[in-house]
């Protein structure tokens, strides 16, 4: 089973890093961007294992390593 | 519009990032993973713009700065 996790900041976090990539997008000349948000993209293999086990698996690991919970919040699929 | 941008590393390449985040889960008890690879995942916010438009313009987004196409490949979704 491989599972596909998002990690986004929560949307009251100031996102310095997207505003970087909005002023160098501005820069080079793409000015309809208003705005960027960058979070992390994570592709899991879990090999062989039952769907209802993969989830608890999943947001176990999101919520101890993946994600800062503090701060972020995250969503997966399943496949 | 809104755009999703997902950049990973291609296949060929190694991940020494997604490695530490396998080991470090693997340290926490989650010995069933197998495999981790990281990316980036960037939400763009792009106005009132054309979708034909909108394709062209992140595509050359991707080319241009938010990927490196040497090591890395990206797909998108825009709505």
């Amino acid at each position: 089973m491989k599972a596909k996790v998002y990690v986004t900041l929560k949307k009251s976090v100031l996102d310095p890093q997207g505003k970087a990539v909005q002023q160098a997008l501005s820069s080079m000349g793409f000015n309809e961007v208003k705005d960027v948000r960058m979070g992390k993209y994570i592709e899991l293999d879990l090999g062989a294992i039952e769907k209802t086990q993969a989830e608890q698996k999943i947001k176990s690991m999101c919520e101890k390593l993946l994600a800062n919970t503090v701060i972020e919040e995250f969503r997966y699929e399943l496949n």
